[in-house]
């Protein structure tokens, strides 16, 4: 990993706002040496997770819950972009699963972790019940390249005060799922089996339903929307149509796709453009919908944008905002929209 | 302000513990010109202010809440410091206050605002009570030199999560009650006036009570709980035992000092060593005590961690923590002492 490419990978925005404590964002800033990025992290996890367990020992469960959540997050920076020791990389993204599920049970709201069983594998995800009586509405959240079910804790925080359950999982090629799945050009198969299962959940308002994916995560979002008409509110997050832009994007990020399809670079190239293109189904997105795209994102093009507004031009159920200073899903000013998101998703769903 | 009076007030990992959001941290470290400081936060208080108006007009309750109590905790920051021009000053110290007020129903639990009439005066503050059936354990929270009731939000949350009710307030010199009474030296009956209050409120569990307070928050802390055996758990957060550091601190926290007796600095100099001296009456705390120091506290020397050891070494009720990493009040390490002190607080509590 070279100076150049921590430069380009450490987001703070990103990272912050997902819950990495300023002190370590600030201390993985000052690494002397980008070849103890790993380490640092790990260390840093290892750290938390001792925290947390001797939190739960002495009974104070928030704060043990909370500290394996921040163990969790820490081994999902170590293992970030970590390609060129995939055995590492593959050891800190099961960690990082293993710590989220040891705090799932004294998060606040409790995550209950559920397996759906699906063709031979099992979607990991974790369900998460606001305050007061269901069923509730419920918001299936997506990751989306190389973020995963445990990175979105705060963002469904803001969902579960506004009324909304959360139900948090991993589909091919992301977090859990990839060791057995690797990326697949029918993400909607996966999310209508996890919609099938919410739908036998007495506490779930299965009409009530809706998704909020970023970055390929929105791809996924809008994809699922299109093809399952239970999902009834939809929001792309930084999201891309197809993939143009392969030849312009960051370096890192195309290992990051090569990565995750589990092939070769030159058969990823040939692959991905054919597995992640919603042109032609974009159409058939007929719930509510919001767009939010970044105008100086530096991952996908202005391209994506206007991809995503002519095919949903003449939709009046849809709603496009492109956020002039906001860089990839922006992170930037993560503060102002991702509010607005969960207000958007609380605001639709609520009034069904 | 100079440059390095900027360097020395910006606290990243106090204003982000805080609530401070990373991009607006960021931007001010940016600023080109230190004159652009107050006129950097008073802008991006409105800018809060703006979209937490517009939220609640849509309904959006929750964002309405939150956004106001970023303009809150922007205009504190415009305001802090900013000694050369009082009457900016104080019209920022009056924005924060007000647009808490504003933000305080919508905030979850929400701040329900009480004012103690006391002397000729009124001692505001906010209560909020956790989840859950009363009568509630509760907790005073006190700002120090130069923080105050609407600070304490975040912290508030974690005692909140954890099962205590909050009483942030502004004492003598502080916040709100600046305008009416200057620095006293008799925080303790402020305290106890407050107490009083609360006693009289059946959601309040008065045989539970604690007090936490940061910085010179910390000593009145002690302080209150020397004077007040209703306080059954105290927290020094960063305390000091007097005024003999005077010489050796940074110069805008002399300047803060000065300011909040609202005496010349001569007259100051010989007041606060008067006013600010527990040093014969710490043995009177009787109750549980917790005191965190941070070994590089930049304010307060090693002597007084020292003064609060040798007071309380015989106290087989009090804990003395000094993280070796530490700063002032441990700010660089919030995501670790904050969640422990409330802990702290609440396993203390919830036991009686």
């Amino acid at each position: 990993m070279t100076a150049t490419k921590i430069e380009a990978i450490l987001n703070p925005g990103r990272m912050l706002a997902d819950g990495i404590p300023f002190p370590d964002y600030d201390r993985a800033r000052r690494l002397a040496d980008t070849a103890e990025w790993y380490g640092f992290w790990a260390d840093t996890g290892q750290r938390y997770e001792a925290l947390g367990e001797d939190a739960l020992s002495r009974g104070d469960l928030v704060s043990g819950g909370e500290w394996l959540w921040h163990a969790s997050l820490s081994f999902h920076y170590a293992q970030f972009m970590w390609f060129h020791e995939p055995e590492l990389r593959e050891a800190g993204q099961r960690r990082k699963a293993e710590l989220y599920q040891r705090a799932a049970a004294y998060l606040m709201p409790a995550a209950d972790r559920i397996e759906v069983s699906f063709d031979q594998t099992t979607i990991p995800g974790y369900l998460r019940l606001p305050v007061g009586n269901g069923p509730y509405p419920c918001v299936l959240v997506l990751g989306g390249l190389e973020s995963t079910k445990e990175e979105s804790y705060l963002f469904e925080n803001m969902c579960l005060r506004r009324g909304l359950a959360t139900f948090a999982f991993d589909g091919p090629g992301q977090g859990e799922m990839f060791f057995d799945v690797k990326l697949q050009p029918d993400f909607e198969r996966y999310a209508s089996a996890v919609i099938d299962d919410l739908a036998a959940r007495a506490e779930i308002d299965i009409d009530r339903l809706g998704v909020i994916g970023r970055s390929l995560g929105g791809h996924y979002a809008l994809r699922s929307a299109a093809f399952d008409s239970r999902l009834r509110a939809c929001v792309a997050w930084g999201a891309f149509v197809d993939m143009s832009d392969w030849e312009g994007m960051p370096p890192h990020t195309r290992d990051g796709f090569v990565y995750v399809t589990g092939k070769s670079a030159d058969e990823a190239a040939q692959y991905l453009p054919i597995a992640l293109d919603i042109r032609e189904i974009l159409d058939n997105v007929e719930c509510l919908t919001y767009v939010l795209q970044g105008a100086h994102d530096r991952i996908f093009s202005a391209k994506q944008t206007q991809l995503l507004a002519s095919a949903l031009a003449d939709k009046t159920n849809c709603e496009l905002v492109v956020e002039a200073d906001g860089d990839h899903c922006c992170h930037n000013m993560a503060e102002v929209v991702r509010p607005r998101m969960a207000d958007w998703l609380s605001r639709q769903l609520l009034a069904i």
